[in-house]
C-alpha cells in the first residue's frame, strides 16, 4: 500500500523533509498535489466534516484509514517502517533532534514572516530585518553549535546525530542546512569551518545514491521565495 | 523508578503540560528545578560534554539513564505508561494534536516576543502590539476553530479530543486555554460562547479530582510575566 504524501504543490517546504526520508528508502508513495485533483482531494480532507480528526495543515500523510499530520510526526510513523529509525528507547532520541530542527525551521520562517502570517514580506520589510538579524547572530549559531555538538558527543562517533545509523533526522538535517544556504549565503559561507561535522553529515546524505539520485531528479523540486527558506539578500549577512 | 522533570524554576511554562500529565495519572515524579541545586544539575545535563544527545532546552524528563526532550515527546513517552494515550495506530493522532498545541505555545510566546528572544518585551513593544493583534483576530480563532472541530468531529463524541477517554492532548488542550485566558482576558471573554465544547472540556479538566486537587496545590505555580502566557494589557483587545 503506497503511502500518500498531502502538501501543497510547487514548493519543497515541510513536506521535502518527508520526502527524503521515502526517497532514501525507496517507498511507495504518490505526492498527491501533483496528481490531477490532488490538491482539491487535500482540502477535502481538511476542511471536511466527515474525517475524525482532521489535520490542521499540510503536510499530512494517509496511510490506509489512518492520516498523520505534522513532519515530525510523520517521520515518527515512518521511521521503524523504513528503517530510519531505531525501535528501542532511542527513538524518542531521534524524535527530540526532530522537534528541535522543527523549531528552527520555525524560526527560520519568522525572518520573513516576524508580524503575521497573514500579510505579505513586503508588507513587513522592517521588522524582518531585525528578526533575521537577531536569527543570523544569536539563533543560528546557538542550534548549529548545538547540532555539531550532538554529533561530537554521540558515542558511536559523529557521523550520525544518532546511533550508529542513518535516521530521519540525519536526512532532516541536511534538509535544513540545504535550505539555510539557499536562504544565507552569505550567513553560511564559511558553514564548513564553523561546522566540519554537520558539513561533512550533510556531503554524506547527499552522496547517498538513493538521495544524489532524487535530487538530481525532477521530483526535488527548487527552493523558491514562497516557501520556508527564502531568498531574501537585504536579509542576510556575513558572518565572521 | 520516579519520573524526574527539568525545568526552569518559578514558571509554569512549557513544564507544566508535563506536571498536569503527571499529576492526573499521581505518577511518582520529582520536580528537579524546585530542589536544592536542582537548576544547577539541569545546567549540567544540557551543556556537559558527557551527555549522548544532550537536550536543546528545558523542559527534559529523565527516566533511568534515558533523557527525553520537548514536552510532545515527553508525553509520547509518557502517555501509555501513565494510560493517557492509546496504544495503537491512534497515538498517532493524540501526538498530531499535541504538536499543534505545541506550534500554537509558540505563537502565544511570540506576540510577546516577534522580533528576538534575546530581547525585552519592553524593546519590541510595538512590533508585539502588530504581531498580538493578528495573533487575536486571525490566528487564534484558526486554532480554537479547529480544535472545536476535533471535538465535534470525534465519532466517539465530544468529550474528549481523540477517542473516548482522557488523553495528555486533553490535559495541554486546558493548560493552553487556562493561559489564554489569563493573557487575553478581554479576547476571551465570550471564549465560552465561541467554543462551547472547549469550555466544557477544560471545565471537565479542571473537576477532575487530581488536577482539581493540583490546581489548588502549592505545586501549581501561577502565571506570571516571565512565562509564556503574559498579561499585557495593552496586547489584548474585545472579540465580540
Amino acid at each position: 500500500m503506497a503511502y500518500e504524501l498531502y502538501y501543497w504543490d510547487g514548493l519543497q517546504g515541510r513536506g521535502e523533509f518527508v520526502r527524503l526520508a521515502l526517497e532514501e528508502a525507496q517507498a511507495p508513495y504518490v505526492d498527491i498535489a501533483r496528481e490531477p485533483g490532488g490538491s482539491a482531494r487535500m482540502l477535502e480532507i481538511m476542511d471536511g466534516d466527515g474525517e475524525p480528526c482532521p489535520p490542521f495543515a499540510p503536510p499530512f500523510l494517509k496511510h490506509g484509514d489512518l492520516i498523520v499530520p505534522h513532519v515530525a510526526n510523520i517521520l515518527l510513523y515512518l521511521g521503524p517502517k523504513l528503517h530510519l529509525a531505531p525501535k528501542d528507547d532511542a527513538r524518542f532520541l531521534v524524535h527530540g533532534v526532530q522537534l528541535t530542527i522543527a523549531d528552527l525551521v520555525t524560526e527560520v520562517h519568522d525572518t520573513h514572516h516576524p508580524l503575521s502570517t497573514g500579510q505579505y514580506y513586503e508588507e513587513q520589510k522592517e521588522a524582518a530585518k531585525v528578526r533575521a538579524t537577531a536569527f543570523i547572530d544569536e539563533r543560528l549559531p546557538k542550534f548549529m553549535r548545538y547540532f555539531e555538538r550532538v554529533l561530537e558527543q554521540n558515542p558511536h562517533g559523529g557521523r550520525h546525530l544518532v546511533g550508529d545509523a542513518l535516521t530521519y533526522a540525519d536526512l532532516s538535517m541536511f534538509q535544513v542546512i540545504d535550505g539555510l544556504h539557499y536562504a544565507f549565503p552569505r550567513a553560511t559561507k564559511r558553514f564548513g569551518e564553523h561546522y566540519p561535522r554537520l558539513a561533512a553529515l550533510c556531503d554524506a546524505v547527499a552522496a547517498r545514491p538513493n538521495i544524489a539520485a532524487y535530487l538530481a531528479s525532477e521530483r526535488r523540486g527548487g527552493h523558491n521565495e514562497s516557501c520556508i527558506f527564502r531568498h531574501y539578500p537585504e536579509l542576510d549577512k556575513t558572518v565572521r
